[in-house]
């Protein structure tokens, strides 16, 4: 195993040394927890959004954090659940009394241990509410989900929920806005190749010499199935073909497409994808509001990459383009 | 060669189709030409910026294309500079009448076609100036080069020249402040492992199971040796030792610093990176200004980081802080 790293003991206390160090104007860290938050927060008169989950996925969610998006991004082990406690502390820290939302990607563990904080912080009297993002298409159940899982479109909902929040509306019209994200928005991924779990030290699963795993999960977990590597415009086609099955888009309707690296991937290739996921639309009649090209939802060192599609309304539009400015996501 | 990729022949070809569909509000192509221009381009009154280089560092160049950075990027095929032709073809695009800037990385076949353009634009009665860049301390001459090679420093340049040509400054202001870049900037990378033209299909470089190389260049020039890989504090002790010897700081002194992921690093992995920067730089007394972790000067698949050092004065760190606003750049 070759990683930059000084422990594979100390890569999350390191990592957020590294990132506190690196935007102290965005960030800053609970002494009693690995939970990054705004600067300026808790914000009078807002509801707070709190994210979070196993690391290995930076920028998420830590790079979330700031005005527009995310007030507290938890940090669990690599690929492991926060604890309650650790989202418990969150949602006290940012809460301004006006609630507080939790952005849950759905994994069980995830969902677990969100729930357990939200209820301990309603038994102290915090309002908190949670959503559940399930955009991957790709399978149904998975190692460590019931349902689909969580994946890349989940920066969606920090976004559009978190700019709903910035107008100072209530936690209700943030939560209702952070549903219709869920419901509109559409992702699946391939791999060419796997990730090593520093504590693991070997990786979490292999692909032939000529192989790749379509539908995978960000944690490695299994997808639809394994075939040899085709054309970017055919492994497009494919996972657009099956986000479309499901997500049914007539032609004037209007989309934000996001095309995420998973890590390895050169910005070129996923540029690539990108070109055919654009003639795909356009053949359809279907507009493209705003493409995001880029790594937003990793999984460690793994090659691949994932497409996410949103379907938009005048309401979501506007706040897709309202103004953000986090370490990872900036709208001007 | 796994890659997601139509044709190896094609690799240029499509991902500029997938540039300017990802982000048709900043970029447009040049028929003619694979030159990326802004939009609004040419821009009355201000002096126009033009870089570029082989395809394969992407988001460098066509990524800074854009308000208060480039105006204009050409690409030539990975790891190939481009020919005079189409970088004639760039400042004939984005010249105003205020005159052109070429930023230019020291590679020897860059530097020549990149003059070469300068003269035939000259001939037309444009008024064009050139700087070339060269941060990379590790080795002096390598493969491409005659004296020290053009890496992610490369991006400061963009982003201060790009704020001072905003500012309505004539081409000998402009130039100024870009030399002065150049002489206060300072890089040096790693890898632990290597990278894949598309057109040769096999690596660039083999490196041994548990090895990394120090200071290569961005398309896998050999570096100053090789060694077991160690901890993340022990290289980047090493490379900023290396940049400190070179550009001498004093307590008291401010500094902008960046790191570079080359591509297949994780996120992660950088923060832990910029945790032990932060550290060495905090402990000689040296304020960081600004810090920017991500992928900024990429090496297609190369797994390794380089580090930036940039020292500042009040004239760099104003322009710095300027509004940018580009597909893989915003300052807010």
């Amino acid at each position: 195993m070759k990683k930059i790293i000084n422990d594979a003991n100390l890569v999350l206390e390191d990592m957020l040394k590294g990132m506190v160090a690196a935007h102290p104007e965005y960030i800053k860290k609970l002494e009693n927890a690995d939970v990054l938050v705004r600067v300026d927060s808790p914000i009078d008169g807002k509801v707070a959004l709190v994210s979070g989950g196993g690391s290995g996925h930076e920028p998420a969610h830590g790079g979330y954090v700031g005005k527009g998006m995310l007030d507290a991004a938890v940090a669990g082990a690599v690929f492991t659940s926060p604890t309650p406690d650790q989202v418990y502390e969150a949602i006290k820290a940012v809460d301004s009394g006006k609630g507080v939302l939790l952005v849950i990607k759905n994994y069980t563990g995830d969902v677990m241990n969100f729930e357990m904080a939200k209820d301990m912080a309603e038994m102290e009297g915090i309002n908190v509410k949670a959503v559940v993002v399930n955009d991957d298409v790709a399978v149904e159940n998975s190692t460590y989900t019931a349902g689909r899982r969580g994946i890349a479109g989940t920066i969606f909902i920090h976004k559009i929920a978190g700019a709903k929040a910035e107008t100072g509306a209530s936690l209700e019209e943030v939560t209702r806005v952070a549903e219709k994200v869920i419901s509109n928005v559409r992702s699946m991924g391939m791999a060419i190749s796997s990730c090593i779990v520093p504590a693991a030290g070997k990786p979490n699963f292999t692909l032939g010499e000529n192989e790749m795993e379509i539908g995978m999960g960000i944690h490695g977990e299994p997808g639809t199935h394994r075939e040899e590597i085709k054309t970017a415009d055919e492994i497009t086609e494919h996972l657009m073909s099956k986000i479309l099955e499901d997500i049914k888009l007539s032609s004037g309707e209007e989309v934000a497409v996001m095309v995420n690296g998973l890590s390895s991937t050169p910005l070129m290739e996923l540029y690539i994808v990108n070109k055919k996921v654009n003639e795909i639309l356009e053949e359809k009649g279907v507009k493209i509001h705003k493409t995001f090209v880029g790594e937003f939802m990793t999984s460690l060192e793994m090659a691949g990459f994932s497409i996410t599609v949103l379907k938009l309304d005048s309401e979501l539009k506007e706040l897709l383009d309202a103004p953000a400015n986090t370490p990872a996501f900036k709208v001007i």
